[in-house]
Protein backbone atom coordinates (compact mmCIF):
# COMPACT_ATOMS: atom_id res chain seq x y z
CA UNK A 1 0.00 0.00 0.00
CA UNK A 2 1.05 3.45 -0.57
CA UNK A 3 -0.33 6.64 -0.10
CA UNK A 4 -0.61 10.10 -1.98
CA UNK A 5 0.80 13.28 -0.69
CA UNK A 6 -1.93 15.54 -0.24
CA UNK A 7 -1.67 19.32 0.17
CA UNK A 8 -4.17 20.99 2.43
CA UNK A 9 -4.61 24.43 0.35
CA UNK A 10 -5.42 22.23 -2.78
CA UNK A 11 -8.18 20.36 -0.79
CA UNK A 12 -9.73 23.66 0.15
CA UNK A 13 -10.09 24.49 -2.92
CA UNK A 14 -12.42 21.91 -4.18
CA UNK A 15 -15.31 22.80 -1.68
CA UNK A 16 -17.19 25.10 0.07
CA UNK A 17 -19.81 24.58 2.08
CA UNK A 18 -19.44 25.26 5.69
CA UNK A 19 -19.50 22.94 8.72
CA UNK A 20 -18.89 19.99 6.83
CA UNK A 21 -15.46 18.30 7.48
CA UNK A 22 -14.23 16.03 4.78
CA UNK A 23 -12.10 13.19 4.87
CA UNK A 24 -8.60 14.00 3.62
CA UNK A 25 -6.48 10.90 5.08
CA UNK A 26 -6.22 8.17 7.61
CA UNK A 27 -3.74 7.18 10.42
CA UNK A 28 -4.43 4.12 11.87
CA UNK A 29 -8.41 4.18 12.97
CA UNK A 30 -7.93 7.80 13.22
CA UNK A 31 -9.13 10.44 10.52
CA UNK A 32 -7.46 14.04 9.45
CA UNK A 33 -10.35 16.27 7.94
CA UNK A 34 -10.55 19.22 6.40
CA UNK A 35 -13.39 21.98 7.24
CA UNK A 36 -14.62 25.61 6.32
CA UNK A 37 -16.54 26.92 9.16
CA UNK A 38 -18.38 30.70 9.30
CA UNK A 39 -21.06 31.74 12.05
CA UNK A 40 -22.43 29.47 14.92
CA UNK A 41 -22.01 25.56 15.30
CA UNK A 42 -23.73 23.87 17.96
CA UNK A 43 -23.19 23.23 21.81
CA UNK A 44 -21.87 19.41 21.69
CA UNK A 45 -19.82 16.97 23.34
CA UNK A 46 -17.68 13.15 22.27
CA UNK A 47 -18.45 11.36 25.11
CA UNK A 48 -15.62 8.63 24.22
CA UNK A 49 -12.97 10.60 22.62
CA UNK A 50 -11.03 14.08 22.23
CA UNK A 51 -10.80 16.64 19.15
CA UNK A 52 -8.21 18.16 17.56
CA UNK A 53 -8.47 21.23 16.10
CA UNK A 54 -5.68 22.62 14.32
CA UNK A 55 -6.60 26.55 12.52
CA UNK A 56 -4.90 26.34 8.99
CA UNK A 57 -6.10 30.06 7.90
CA UNK A 58 -8.55 32.82 9.74
CA UNK A 59 -9.81 32.60 13.34
CA UNK A 60 -11.93 31.03 14.97
CA UNK A 61 -13.44 30.69 18.87
CA UNK A 62 -14.61 27.91 20.94
CA UNK A 63 -16.81 28.67 23.60
CA UNK A 64 -16.78 26.13 26.79
CA UNK A 65 -19.45 26.37 29.54
CA UNK A 66 -16.99 28.69 31.29
CA UNK A 67 -14.57 30.44 29.11
CA UNK A 68 -13.98 31.07 25.60
CA UNK A 69 -10.81 30.39 23.39
CA UNK A 70 -9.42 32.72 20.00
CA UNK A 71 -7.53 30.64 17.82
CA UNK A 72 -5.66 31.49 15.28
CA UNK A 73 -3.58 30.23 12.14
CA UNK A 74 -1.19 28.04 13.79
CA UNK A 75 -2.77 27.17 16.88
CA UNK A 76 -3.71 23.42 17.54
CA UNK A 77 -6.64 22.85 20.50
CA UNK A 78 -7.37 19.40 21.99
CA UNK A 79 -10.73 19.65 23.34
CA UNK A 80 -10.99 17.17 26.27
CA UNK A 81 -13.64 14.14 25.69
CA UNK A 82 -16.92 15.10 27.19
CA UNK A 83 -16.35 18.78 27.24
CA UNK A 84 -19.67 20.94 26.06
CA UNK A 85 -18.32 23.41 23.32
CA UNK A 86 -19.49 25.65 20.90
CA UNK A 87 -17.53 26.36 18.02
CA UNK A 88 -17.56 29.85 16.00
CA UNK A 89 -15.88 31.78 13.33
CA UNK A 90 -16.92 35.81 12.56
CA UNK A 91 -15.60 35.22 8.99
CA UNK A 92 -14.46 31.50 7.30
CA UNK A 93 -12.07 29.85 8.72
CA UNK A 94 -10.46 26.79 7.54
CA UNK A 95 -9.41 24.02 9.77
CA UNK A 96 -8.15 20.65 10.38
CA UNK A 97 -10.00 17.92 12.41
CA UNK A 98 -7.96 15.31 13.97
CA UNK A 99 -10.30 12.29 15.41
CA UNK A 100 -11.54 8.87 15.58
CA UNK A 101 -12.91 6.90 12.42
CA UNK A 102 -16.93 7.43 13.12
CA UNK A 103 -17.21 10.41 15.20
CA UNK A 104 -20.15 12.63 14.30
CA UNK A 105 -19.53 15.77 14.44
CA UNK A 106 -22.35 17.57 16.36
CA UNK A 107 -21.38 14.71 19.04
CA UNK A 108 -24.08 13.67 21.12
CA UNK A 109 -26.60 15.77 19.72
CA UNK A 110 -28.30 15.20 16.47
CA UNK A 111 -29.54 18.60 14.21
CA UNK A 112 -29.46 20.46 10.74
CA UNK A 113 -25.69 20.49 11.42
CA UNK A 114 -25.22 16.50 11.82
CA UNK A 115 -23.39 14.59 8.95
CA UNK A 116 -23.72 10.81 9.21
CA UNK A 117 -21.59 10.56 6.80
CA UNK A 118 -18.48 12.08 5.92
CA UNK A 119 -17.06 12.34 2.62
CA UNK A 120 -13.74 11.94 1.44
CA UNK A 121 -12.43 15.29 -0.60
CA UNK B 1 -9.36 19.08 32.75
CA UNK B 2 -9.00 21.95 30.87
CA UNK B 3 -6.08 22.31 27.63
CA UNK B 4 -4.11 25.16 27.01
CA UNK B 5 -3.72 26.62 23.09
CA UNK B 6 -0.66 25.76 21.53
CA UNK B 7 1.18 27.93 19.01
CA UNK B 8 2.79 25.78 16.23
CA UNK B 9 5.61 28.60 15.59
CA UNK B 10 6.17 29.41 19.36
CA UNK B 11 7.23 26.07 19.89
CA UNK B 12 9.40 25.90 17.49
CA UNK B 13 11.13 29.10 19.01
CA UNK B 14 11.70 26.74 22.00
CA UNK B 15 14.51 24.30 20.33
CA UNK B 16 17.05 24.01 18.09
CA UNK B 17 18.06 20.65 17.93
CA UNK B 18 17.51 17.93 14.81
CA UNK B 19 15.91 15.31 14.66
CA UNK B 20 14.10 14.75 17.83
CA UNK B 21 10.92 14.84 18.08
CA UNK B 22 9.12 16.93 21.03
CA UNK B 23 5.59 16.38 22.21
CA UNK B 24 3.17 19.41 21.92
CA UNK B 25 0.09 18.04 22.44
CA UNK B 26 -2.15 14.67 23.43
CA UNK B 27 -5.16 13.55 21.80
CA UNK B 28 -6.88 10.47 23.32
CA UNK B 29 -3.57 7.73 23.15
CA UNK B 30 -1.97 9.98 20.56
CA UNK B 31 0.56 12.86 20.22
CA UNK B 32 1.40 15.50 18.31
CA UNK B 33 4.90 16.14 18.06
CA UNK B 34 7.01 18.91 16.44
CA UNK B 35 11.00 18.27 14.83
CA UNK B 36 13.38 20.33 12.99
CA UNK B 37 15.30 18.60 10.76
CA UNK B 38 18.46 18.79 8.45
CA UNK B 39 20.18 16.12 6.88
CA UNK B 40 19.76 12.73 6.47
CA UNK B 41 17.97 10.40 9.10
CA UNK B 42 18.27 6.33 8.85
CA UNK B 43 16.38 3.79 7.34
CA UNK B 44 13.67 2.55 9.03
CA UNK B 45 9.94 1.20 9.88
CA UNK B 46 6.84 1.36 12.47
CA UNK B 47 6.06 -2.55 12.56
CA UNK B 48 2.52 -1.72 14.40
CA UNK B 49 1.59 1.49 12.96
CA UNK B 50 1.19 4.36 10.51
CA UNK B 51 2.95 7.87 10.90
CA UNK B 52 1.66 11.26 9.81
CA UNK B 53 4.16 13.98 8.61
CA UNK B 54 2.92 17.34 8.13
CA UNK B 55 5.35 20.04 7.17
CA UNK B 56 5.04 23.12 8.29
CA UNK B 57 7.38 25.00 6.74
CA UNK B 58 10.22 24.05 4.28
CA UNK B 59 10.89 21.24 2.51
CA UNK B 60 11.94 17.43 3.14
CA UNK B 61 11.72 13.95 1.34
CA UNK B 62 10.76 10.66 2.16
CA UNK B 63 12.73 8.05 0.37
CA UNK B 64 11.02 4.35 0.24
CA UNK B 65 12.71 1.51 -1.34
CA UNK B 66 11.16 2.41 -4.76
CA UNK B 67 10.44 5.69 -5.24
CA UNK B 68 11.45 8.94 -3.52
CA UNK B 69 8.60 12.14 -2.25
CA UNK B 70 9.23 15.33 -2.17
CA UNK B 71 7.11 17.25 0.52
CA UNK B 72 6.36 21.13 0.71
CA UNK B 73 4.48 23.29 3.18
CA UNK B 74 1.10 22.60 3.33
CA UNK B 75 1.79 18.68 2.63
CA UNK B 76 0.53 16.38 4.55
CA UNK B 77 1.52 12.53 4.15
CA UNK B 78 1.10 9.33 6.14
CA UNK B 79 3.85 6.53 5.92
CA UNK B 80 1.56 3.30 6.08
CA UNK B 81 3.01 0.70 9.39
CA UNK B 82 5.81 -1.41 8.18
CA UNK B 83 6.68 0.38 5.43
CA UNK B 84 10.51 1.15 4.95
CA UNK B 85 11.39 4.72 4.70
CA UNK B 86 14.14 7.67 5.06
CA UNK B 87 13.54 11.03 5.62
CA UNK B 88 15.81 13.57 4.68
CA UNK B 89 15.82 17.45 4.26
CA UNK B 90 18.67 19.66 2.31
CA UNK B 91 17.72 22.88 4.52
CA UNK B 92 15.92 23.05 7.76
CA UNK B 93 12.49 22.01 7.50
CA UNK B 94 9.86 22.28 10.19
CA UNK B 95 7.31 19.39 10.84
CA UNK B 96 4.65 18.11 12.40
CA UNK B 97 3.95 14.25 13.01
CA UNK B 98 1.18 12.81 14.62
CA UNK B 99 1.10 8.63 15.97
CA UNK B 100 0.36 6.76 19.26
CA UNK B 101 1.94 7.12 22.05
CA UNK B 102 5.29 5.16 22.57
CA UNK B 103 5.95 5.27 19.35
CA UNK B 104 9.74 5.34 18.83
CA UNK B 105 11.43 8.03 16.00
CA UNK B 106 13.65 5.27 14.36
CA UNK B 107 11.14 2.40 14.92
CA UNK B 108 12.57 -0.95 14.73
CA UNK B 109 16.03 0.27 14.32
CA UNK B 110 18.49 1.59 17.09
CA UNK B 111 21.18 3.93 16.53
CA UNK B 112 22.89 7.23 17.57
CA UNK B 113 19.35 8.85 16.54
CA UNK B 114 17.21 7.03 18.32
CA UNK B 115 15.02 8.54 21.55
CA UNK B 116 14.21 6.52 24.09
CA UNK B 117 12.28 9.25 25.76
CA UNK B 118 10.47 11.89 24.19
CA UNK B 119 10.17 15.32 26.36
CA UNK B 120 7.82 18.00 26.02
CA UNK B 121 8.49 21.81 24.64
Amino acid sequence: MQNEKINIKKKFDKFNDHWSPKIIAELNDYQFKVAKIKGEFVWHKHEKTDEAFFVIDGKMEIEFRDKKILLEKGDLYVVPRGTDHKPYSKGECKIMLIEPKGVINTGSVVNNFTKQKEDWV
